[in-house]
């Protein structure tokens, strides 16, 4: 057995296989029990790029050589892997929802030549009758959890489908999408907001932080289809440069979701990308909002502490 | 001369050549003093679809029977050709305006073979300092006012950019743009949220309903971005029919729009399609305000008042 060698050089035993199996990527960790990383794999592989009867195939080349070597290792994957468009479709899990529901809703299912694998369950969540969803940001948050002492707190996953999830005492009580990333793209990319953007564009601070303004001041969620009129106004009258226009878009955006959601004056915790936790940390900075970074490889750590609590792996020391 | 009979068989004296030129589309009239449309041509020669040096020849061409017959009718142009993109640039004028004001703004220049040629100013209003416009809606506004003995009121000139003014003794006072339509169509068109819409789509009244519930309940701008979420998740969940999708997020839409603007008893006055105006109408009815109807021809109405308040044509009797 391959004795993996942790930073502090206490030598940690392979304890499993995490996959973060999203929709436009996938993410292999070998992890020891506390969910640290000992080897990783990423590739473009995410479930639209694979046929329904390929997940097998697909999972077992990424991660062979670390089965070759341990072969008894549990499997365990997050993600949309589990959606309807994914391999085999995990229940929902209901709010609120910590690591031992969650592990409790895992769905387990003999894999072939793989062995064992486990699909970690979305989480649902309904306010006013109308459900929301998500799929591999539990296991993030578990993990967010899993590495701090905090057992309450708001934390925020930017992106595409950006999600707020309010935790407490170490459960996950309620969460909301918002489609940010999405909508900036959609309007940048196929509306009339997009023909004044000039390319290249800039990272412009001054028009994101107008944008993040404009977009948090107070108002009805109609003020929104007004407020975008203004990436248009604002090129036209040449307050805005076009290189800077799709600087003021996302900020007007990322401004309108943050003033949505931040009603405490609590720090929230941004798990993301450098890039994307950057963003957000100075459209915080703008509206006066705390904000704290989640540490690396959430994923893994979540994946970790969910198998442990499944009893796929011992517990960490 | 041709003299033109009305329909209460008063012979009436073509006055004017009046065009509602946008974006998309061309419509001409053959107008009597009072605005009365003796003779049309609609045709798809928007804006966008002319080359810049192609507009004297567009319109000499489809008012070339009219000008055969009254070499010296006056002509007067609205919408989008006063636009940078358009034949010549007419500056915006400022709000509140009324008759008067966009007639003194009346941008006026020699079309060869055409001859004298006016094109109707925007309008621009500015709310904190953001500049909103409108090219086209205030002839519209002001046609609709000159048809009804109502100087005061709310007006919506609902589609692809939605314009909601308040007009008061006649002048526009103030106006805002909604994204409405074609926020409508980028999300459709370019998000997962058309995904999971089957076609052919239904017009489905209890999704619309819905949806319009939903978008005009109270809650942030921001609050939007996480509501369109629901136009899937609502169909995940097979609350609502794939081809059913399409109506309520279109009510989610229309809701969230009506809801951030109207703020008074009155009732609204609906410039649009017959369409349009009773997706708007059902819309309204849905929350409890009360809705009338513009009368038909709005824009050829205005242009015919504007051309009169600027001495281009005796003022009707």
């Amino acid at each position: 057995m391959v004795i993996a060698m942790r930073q502090d050089g206490a030598a940690t035993v392979p304890a499993l296989i995490g996959v973060d199996w999203g929709t436009s990527s996938l993410r292999a960790y070998l992890l020891d029990p506390s969910g640290a990383v000992l080897d990783r794999r990423e590739a473009a592989d995410g479930i639209l790029a694979i046929r329904a009867d390929g997940f097998a195939a697909c999972l077992a080349g990424h991660v062979a050589s670390w089965r070759a070597r341990h072969p008894a290792l549990p499997i365990v994957l997050s993600g949309m892997i589990g959606s309807r468009q994914g391999w085999r479709e995990a229940p929902y899990a209901d709010c609120p929802a910590g690591v031992r529901a969650i592990a409790a809703g895992l769905l387990r299912f003999d894999a072939g030549a793989l062995g064992p694998v486990a699909i970690v369950p979305g989480l649902v969540t309904r306010e006013g009758g109308t459900p929301d969803v998500m799929r591999g940001e539990e296991t993030q948050i578990i993990g967010a959890l899993a590495a701090s002492s905090d057992r309450d707190g708001v934390f925020v996953l930017p992106g595409t489908h950006a999600k707020w999830a309010r935790v407490e005492r170490g459960e996950i009580v309620e969460f909301k999408t918002y489609m940010t990333g999405e909508v900036f793209a959609a309007l940048k990319g196929h509306t009339i907001l997009g023909r004044l953007m000039s390319e290249p564009a800039r990272d412009d601070a001054d028009a994101f932080a107008r944008g993040v303004g404009a977009g948090a001041r107070a108002g009805s969620p109609g003020a929104l289809l007004n407020r975008l009129f203004s990436a248009r106004t604002l090129g036209l009258f040449d307050e805005i440069a076009g290189d800077a226009l799709a600087s003021y878009l996302s900020g007007l955006l990322i401004g309108a979701e943050i003033g949505d959601r931040h009603r405490s004056a609590a720090a929230i915790t941004i798990i993301a990308s450098a890039e994307l936790t950057a963003r957000y940390q100075t459209a915080c900075r703008h509206l006066d909002i705390p904000t704290e970074r989640a540490p690396a490889d959430c994923a893994a750590r979540g994946l970790a502490a969910i198998a442990g609590a499944a009893g796929l792996i011992e517990a960490p020391a």
